[in-house]
């Protein structure tokens, strides 16, 4: 295997191939691909990162196929970051999905990968966050990150993009009303998706209300989208193309970029220090002592972390 | 307010206001909280703790309030814990299933407490473990902790129980094939719900298949359920109870709580440190340089980490 180093270099010069292997050693947080990473940091930071997230079965997989094709079509270079769930529920639709994006992957200007969400620790996020700086630095114009808006993680990933957009659809029993604090929150653009289905007027009103109660400043768009017979593509790759011009525009983007940035540093640090904290106690067989202990309940938990930390006791 | 040690006590004696008040103490983390989960913990261990997972529209919810009654008929008193998803998608559906619980909590035998899920440092966890603490403390024979199994700290809840329960249902676009080994390694009971639908008997078939394929010392049972017609509620309550016999026989369950001791304390241990670091780091103002740096792209965000807790550079 070539040194680091070098495929950075073939990565850096257009090589796909360089590109793909640079981003295993990202994925799986090698030092391999934190030098890959320190290599790349610098040139990244030029491409439109957009997420897409939404419940499942909302339809965000065909979608980002057809928002693709559609920058395609403009002359813009893609790179694709589509995440599947670590929870075993719905993993099987996934695969449909991801198969139904396969032909895009022919297009030698658009670059996909799905990466799976790992364990509890919080890998995901910075996993993604890499591999997305690959994209970024390898020189795609846009780079899409498809997420399943289930759980916290996978809404935080989409929040690391530079525009975020809430994907809903008409009649999926999402109670717009309880959850308009949230999308106000996360979206930067709102599609409706499936708008050929009943309701998708109602829906689409409901939105709206909200949007301009909770107004400040930028009205966020609503996008109306049939993706699967590819109706309102180019009006959500319109929409996309306005807020980045905001972005830039205002010196929103530099604020959000930073933000991001205290984020991702501190959930590195945060695995850093448990990482040493179990390498140190599983040497001396404290960790074991202090687990044994919650186990015949003579410690609760907390005061055992915080034995286990030094603090108290 | 009287002081958090009174109210232990008055919690002991069985005093229900005291048990809710405990228990806002313990999932806000404050320092009366951690006092009481001192006090509560050497105290718990008794209760017979089951997770209920699934995906969302499985009818979890349902069957959750169908078992607690079965479980009331038979005598038993119950703690049900019900984690709403911090997503803001489907949330709306669920404030429905919370109402339709209602009912439960006039029985004095039964107490229900509702819980969000918590921003992304790990705090669910912990949250709800000190929250069954209190109610196995509390004296309650069985605690039923009801997640939607969206997303891994969804599921790791319902690993945190004696006993984990999955719920799937026929036609819910769940591919049984794609998520066995998911399913297999949570799962100590399987539910069918809504057997009343086409395709529970290939469902269950399915399952069978699975379970006996992966076949290692004990079979996971396969119930089947239609919670909404109050059918196979007793078959499921006997599996439950079939099982905790299977545990206090067999030592698994000793074995099981020492495993989650172990993760429980860690992931406070991690708590602990990452709040330890922003205060440290927030005071001398390095955190915010090191931010400045990597927005700036002349530091990348993991080499930001190492330089924050003192590694490297």
């Amino acid at each position: 295997m070539a040194p680091i180093e070098a495929l950075v270099e073939q990565l850096l010069a257009g090589n796909r191939r360089a590109l793909g292997r640079v981003l295993t050693q990202i994925e799986n947080d090698t030092p391999a691909g934190r030098r890959a990473l320190a290599a790349l940091y610098p040139r990244s930071g030029n491409a439109h990162t957009v997420g897409l997230t939404g419940s499942a079965g909302s339809g965000k997989s065909t979608l980002t196929g057809a928002l693709a094709r559609e920058f395609r079509a403009r002359g813009r270079t893609l790179g694709i970051v589509a995440i599947d769930p670590t929870s075993p529920f719905s993993h099987g639709a996934l695969l449909g999905d991801r198969i139904r994006m396969q032909d895009l992957t022919a297009d030698p200007q658009v670059f996909l990968r799905s990466m799976a969400t790992r364990g509890a620790l919080g890998g995901l996020a910075p996993a993604t966050s890499g591999v997305v700086t690959a994209l970024d630095a390898f020189g795609k114009d846009i780079v899409l990150i498809e997420t399943v808006g289930a759980g916290q993680d996978e809404v935080e990933v989409a929040m690391m993009a530079d525009t975020t957009v809430v994907v809903l659809t008409p009649g999926s029993g999402d109670d717009v009303q309880a959850m308009k604090a949230g999308i106000m929150e996360i979206a930067d653009v709102l599609v409706v998706n499936k708008c050929d289905l009943p309701n998708a007027d109602l829906l689409a009103r409901q939105l709206r209300t909200i949007v301009e109660a909770s107004r400040s400043g930028r009205l966020t768009p609503i996008v109306r989208t049939a993706s699967a017979l590819g109706e309102g593509i180019g009006d959500l790759a319109d929409a996309l193309e306005e807020h980045r011009t905001y972005l830039g525009a205002s010196g929103v983007r530099e604020a959000h970029r930073r933000e991001q940035a205290r984020h991702q540093v501190l959930a590195l640090a945060r695995q850093r220090l448990i990482d040493r904290l179990v390498m140190a106690q599983g040497a001396d067989g404290r960790l074991d002592a202090l687990v044994e202990e919650v186990a015949a309940r003579s410690l609760d938990p907390h005061a055992a972390a915080d034995a286990l930390i030094g603090e108290g006791r």
